[in-house]
């Protein structure tokens, strides 16, 4: 019998430095955007860091990459673990990364031991997980779990270089095409499993090392516009004014002081404003918003936006003007699979982490392929809650202690 | 004796016609800006009358126009008259041009008749009234007044084709020199006199034909910065929010709902209002927007700026975000001369028009003449009080009877 596989905690930290420095920013994040170059350098490291350990390497139409560990059974669909290695433009060092390299670490563990899985075991780096380069976000599990690439997303052009989606995404493939072998989309997979930085401050500040995600919380995106009539700043009384940033402001206010001070799950986020014509000395013709709203249950969800369209409703009625809402995305709450986020529990008694459940609050690829294969995700804290920023944090013996989790959550799985 | 002077209304509306083709816009506006080939084209127009009438014409090195009727005794200074001719890139057909026009009709119809004034009387085109073009608005009222173009204009640069102020102003200067007199800037007068539309509603709903301008109110123009921390839409719950834009709207919720009601003089408006990152799906890290705060008396001024600082400031301090404001214009009240204002009052109850006395809500040329020379204006009605726009309307028996009061107000002047 073999001993057991542990994590190297310092091969572990090297390897999250190592990538760091592939787009380093002068702030000590990163820029490494989906199918840039530097992503490019990303993967032709992980295909280096694969290759010396004899792992097989593959890629799909969507340039995930896949690195394999044979199993007992090789005819069995795999475990499927990763995350991504895109970045932000200004974005941190572990979102995406550390998930991508714990993957790795884990599989480097078993084969530092010579373990045998019962079924093959595959890191999976996701394609454009942020979505910031080329919209929408999890571009690659979205491909993988369809079988194909959306047709609408040929044309797609880069917010940065404006170079197409397409073009890009061939050229990555071409990059690595000589070395490694081509995978089809969307194949069998026995359970996905993630672990990602929680991108927000509940751990941190509950002094909990480990969260078990259960699910993702439910994303709406609305659009608000109030017309009213512009008019000059100086001249026009307050009976005459019809303000459509007053109408808004007012609303907003309202909105601000109920929908998360009364649901305590809800996310309310007004992250973009606008006015025209923008002139100082005239009374808006039309102001605009966008509304981010989550919860993790679709009733209150549809509770929430029906309240939203109501107050604002009637904001624009006292001010005289009119007001229309839009919904521009609507992400149904997921939850996932109760058997792997049972065994994830399982794993944490046995191993003795402190963890606590909970919803994610971001979009993670999990999202996707919770509609492929039994899904759940495992979190770790990071400073402040703070990411998509390079002042990103994750304290190396968090890094270390979230490894450790996902290997025994590994070996759980493959019991 | 001469008989009386009289307005000609079918000559005036004419003229207000003939100028409206300059620069049109298919929207019934015009787009006639400072310094322009349109604005050179009314001036040439304006210098062609001018010259049919026998009028002598002068310009002066801010490129500002004066069409002179002799007096009995010339070496008193001239009572000036006038408006402006350039236009808001959507402009209207009156503003300017219907004081510019009125003024030249007074001159026309003294002339129709022989008259001949105690002094002599100079119709004035001031050059850049509106300042869109180039900022500041008023240039050649403001360098009429100073004796001399300020030095940090040379460079100014249009904001549609880039060209520089100086070479613009010397071009316009240059087109006409070969037919008129150059003039020095600055030189005495004995009063200044402006028709101008009211660009406000309250002459309209009161169906007054007349407004006598007994003064312009003071414009602050603030700037509201309240700076937070971005962090995730999705992730951060509410405890964790340190939202700038909530704190803005909150405190503009609170202004809007007491500075103008409170005070029914005040004029509260933002016309800008923005966000960073401006990310649908992120918190704000800073949140701004620009307040243009009117009212007649400075001492009231104090006050609603104090208490604008103080509302702010309590709706940062419970979001927990930093807030600072800045003060980038302070244009105190300017009250006109009693006894112009007197003049007009006796002119109008001499020939029998309803008035109102008011106060100016926006910038004119006259709230710069009003420190070199004894001024006021007289204003008509625009329909719907709108103005800076293509649908910008003077009923034409409002135009005229503007005339015959400003013929009247002429006439009392020179008494």
């Amino acid at each position: 019998m073999t001993s057991l596989p542990e994590i190297d905690g310092e091969r572990l930290l090297a390897r999250l430095d190592a990538f760091a420095e592939i787009g380093a920013t002068p702030g000590g994040g990163v820029n490494r955007q989906a199918l840039t170059r530097g992503d490019r350098q990303a993967r032709a490291l992980m295909t280096a860091l694969a290759k010396a350990r004899d792992f097989s390497v593959f890629q799909d139409d969507a340039a995930n990459l896949f690195i394999r560990m044979e199993g007992r059974d090789s005819d069995l669909p795999p475990l499927l673990i990763g995350s991504h290695l895109d970045s932000q433009p200004t974005g941190g060092r572990f979102d995406g990364a550390l998930g991508t390299l714990t993957a790795f670490e884990v599989l480097e563990s078993l084969a530092d031991v010579a373990f045998e899985p019962t079924r093959p075991i595959e890191v999976v780096v996701w394609t454009n997980e942020e979505g910031c380069r080329f919209a929408p976000g999890c571009m690659g599990a979205r491909a993988f779990v369809e079988g194909k690439i959306p047709l609408e997303w040929a044309g797609t052009r880069a917010t940065d270089d404006g170079s197409r989606f397409n073009e890009d995404r061939l050229a990555t493939i071409e990059a690595l095409a000589p070395e490694i072998d081509h995978r089809r989309l969307g194949f069998p997979v026995a359970a996905y499993l993630e672990l990602h930085i929680e991108q927000g401050p509940s751990l941190e500040s509950a002094e909990i090392p480990v969260g078990i995600v259960t699910g993702v919380q439910g994303t709406r995106w609305l659009e608000v516009l109030f017309e009213g009539q512009t008019a000059h700043a100086g001249t026009t009384s307050l009976q005459f004014r019809r303000d459509p940033l007053k109408a808004l402001t007012t609303g907003l206010a309202a909105l601000y002081e109920t929908v998360m001070p009364e649901k305590a799950d809800a996310r309310f986020t007004v992250g973009r404003i606008a006015v025209t014509p923008g002139s100082v000395n005239a009374i808006p013709a039309t102001a605009s918003c966008t509304i981010d709203l989550r919860h993790p249950d679709t009733f209150v969800l549809d509770m929430l936006e029906e309240d939203i369209g109501t107050q604002l409703a009637a904001a624009a009625e006292t001010e005289r003007v009119s007001f229309s809402i839009r919904k521009t995305v609507d992400m149904a709450p997921v939850t996932f699979s109760e058997d792997v986020v049972a065994t994830l529990q399982t794993a944490a008694k046995t191993a003795g982490f402190n963890t606590r459940s909970m919803i994610s609050g971001a979009f993670h690829d999990a999202l996707f392929l919770a509609g492929h294969a039994p899904t759940a995700m495992i979190f770790v804290p990071c400073r402040d809650g703070l990411s998509h920023n390079e002042g990103e944090y994750v304290k190396p013996e968090d890094s270390v202690a979230g490894a450790h989790m996902f290997l025994a959550s590994v070996l759980e799985l493959l019991r």
